[in-house]
């Protein structure tokens, strides 16, 4: 039996999740031409420094077809907190889907017993395809459309909030200091992205020190009040 | 609001569903590397001599992640009738998902109602991924992760057999003979292989003549008896 898939951005999320699992996984990597593209250089260095096996599944060729919004196009990033109407722009279609059907794809064809997935419940206010009605769902068609495989989904994180997830990679020893949230790829976090504004706040929740930089470093207090 | 969008292939399901939708459609197709090129060759043909709107969705860059079996590797293509044990060698893992969350994904980009799917009974026996369950689940997971845009999936052949698409697609004057079935991509259709054996067999139950030019024409009837 070949070890489990996690499907990974390089965020701080994924990256947990690839430490919780550490060292019986492989990671998935994907280039849907993605704005904040430092994430996926994060993600193969990360991979590469600590001797994670890992592929990368280069999806540019369909970028045009499934894109829409900020992640992939030229509108602004919208600034402030995550859960916020105006983070709607960062939506990619269907992405969550297509990004876990090609690696239950995988998963068949290296005879992998599962994918594992990182949504947490701080998605579930913005992304209907983030939240456990949906894995459950997805969950059963991967189930069924794979019984020849037994492959299935797990969402190990699909409960827990962002903290939580900040906890538990601190516990683990993840390095968390090397992941990127930041939707804007400059040379440091910008700190005032809805990713950033997240990220801030799950630190000071979980009371770990945040070893990230920011350019600004106090907007998402006024943000998170 | 778009029109609706057809997973098409240039075989003779999907053209006959995509003639049951014109003109009020358009076309995706997938290029996977599949070992059945000509198929991809002919679904352009018959969308740019139709005037059927497509876009193609380039996935070859995945190729070598997603591939094992006979249709886009190595071995070779087996004969004989389509539902046979022989036959599971030309899966693509999972694919089906992968192309329906591409295709769903550039729905909800050019808001479109929904994807329509040429899934059809004869497929059951040997393919987990066309049966009516998994499309159940699948349309399912669909509609909760795209929440927002209503999009949905269609599989309107999903309890019809080859033959009655067939007939379906003579009374629609769908271009038959311009379809493609054969997993060897010669010059006419094989008549030995599953696919070639399965449309000869579904023109004689339709009682519709067959337009379709075989190297032989008289295996299928014995794997048939």
């Amino acid at each position: 039996m070949s070890k489990p898939i996690v499907l990974y951005s390089g965020g701080l999320d994924s990256t947990v999740l690839l430490w919780s699992l550490r060292p019986n996984v492989k990671a998935l990597l994907f280039d849907y031409g993605q704005r904040h593209s430092k994430e996926l250089k994060q993600a193969v260095q990360i991979c590469q420094t600590h001797q994670i096996e890992w592929e990368l599944a280069d999806l540019q060729s369909i970028r045009e077809l499934i894109s829409s919004g900020s992640q992939t196009g030229n509108e602004p990033v919208p600034e402030g907190h995550y859960a916020e109407e105006s983070m709607k722009a960062t939506v990619v279609p269907n992405r969550n889907m297509i990004m876990l059907s090609i690696a239950v794809g995988w998963a068949v064809a290296t005879k992998s017993p599962y994918v594992a997935w990182a949504a947490h419940a701080g998605d579930h206010p913005l992304y209907p395809d983030c939240r456990p009605d949906f894995f459950e769902a997805l969950r059963n068609a991967i189930e069924i459309g794979n019984a020849w495989s037994n492959v299935t989904l797990q969402a190990p994180f699909i409960l827990k909030t962002k903290a939580e997830i900040v906890k538990l990679g601190h516990q683990l020893g993840a390095p968390l200091d090397q992941t990127w949230s930041c939707y804007n790829s400059g040379p440091i976090h910008c700190g005032r992205c809805g990713t950033c504004v997240e990220r801030q706040e799950a630190f000071a929740l979980a009371e770990v020190d945040d070893p990230t930089e920011y350019v600004d470093t106090s907007f998402w207090k006024e943000k998170c009040k």
